[in-house]
């Protein structure tokens, strides 16, 4: 790898393949990723860039890994538990342990954002019946989720 | 710390504080520090967002710890042993363990990049005379050095 790779217009990088977001086709919509960063030389996290569509949606989800995420392009929301939030570029999200949450461009925006994960992480949760009839018992997360 | 931390205007962010970049004052000119994720729930890296004002630089040294450096404002140069490279915004650097390295704003803009490091991690080596003396014998590099 080389010490520098440079940013390429369309937020491609050198030397950086472009991937699916996850190797299923449910549960989510219009997301890429490209691993920035991973793990080089001993570093405990990866650094991953997810990209999002206009209308896209990444998958509604929880785990016990923390997720540390900085926005780099255009603008989405975030649901994190029974909260939505509005994202523009270099916002900075924590998403705790254990908290529902579902990123969403808007539907006339590519969204990007860089997203921190250890690199020894456990798998997500998806939600049960239950759990999402609770996430609907809010009107506003309701109209939110995307499955 | 809440889940989404807003950017602002001249890269501050809510509940985010301006740091001195190191508690000493020599080697190193016109930078800040902030902390955007202190290892939060677990994660084992920090995120950083250091900031260099036109004709400032970081110190020169290296470690063992490795760097993961995404550029976010500005442009400017970093020397990684006897390589200096241009960069730009959204650019990403490697520094591999033990390699010099040294970032410089351009004379003309405010340079600002994200930085990636293990929570644990060691302490940095600053150059001897002789360290010196073999970064100047090239002299791209030598006129790139500042201390």
């Amino acid at each position: 790898m080389k010490a520098v790779r440079n940013w390429q217009e369309g937020f491609r990088w050198d030397e950086t393949e472009l991937l699916a977001y996850k190797s299923d086709a449910a549960h989510f919509e219009n997301i890429t990723r490209q691993l920035l960063f991973n793990a080089p030389h001993g570093l405990s996290t990866q650094l991953r860039y997810f990209e999002i569509s206009p209308g896209g949606f990444s998958t509604l989800e929880k785990h016990a890994h923390p997720h540390a995420v900085v926005v780099l392009r255009g603008t989405g929301r975030v649901l994190i538990n029974s909260e939505i939030h509005d994202l523009a570029p270099f916002d900075l999200v924590t998403v705790a342990p254990w908290a529902w949450h579902q990123f969403r461009a808007e539907d006339t925006s590519t969204f990007g954002f860089l997203c921190l994960v250890n690199i020894q992480r456990d798998q997500p949760v998806l939600p049960s019946e239950d759990d999402l009839a609770k996430l609907r018992r809010n009107s506003l997360t309701s109209s939110f989720i995307k499955l």
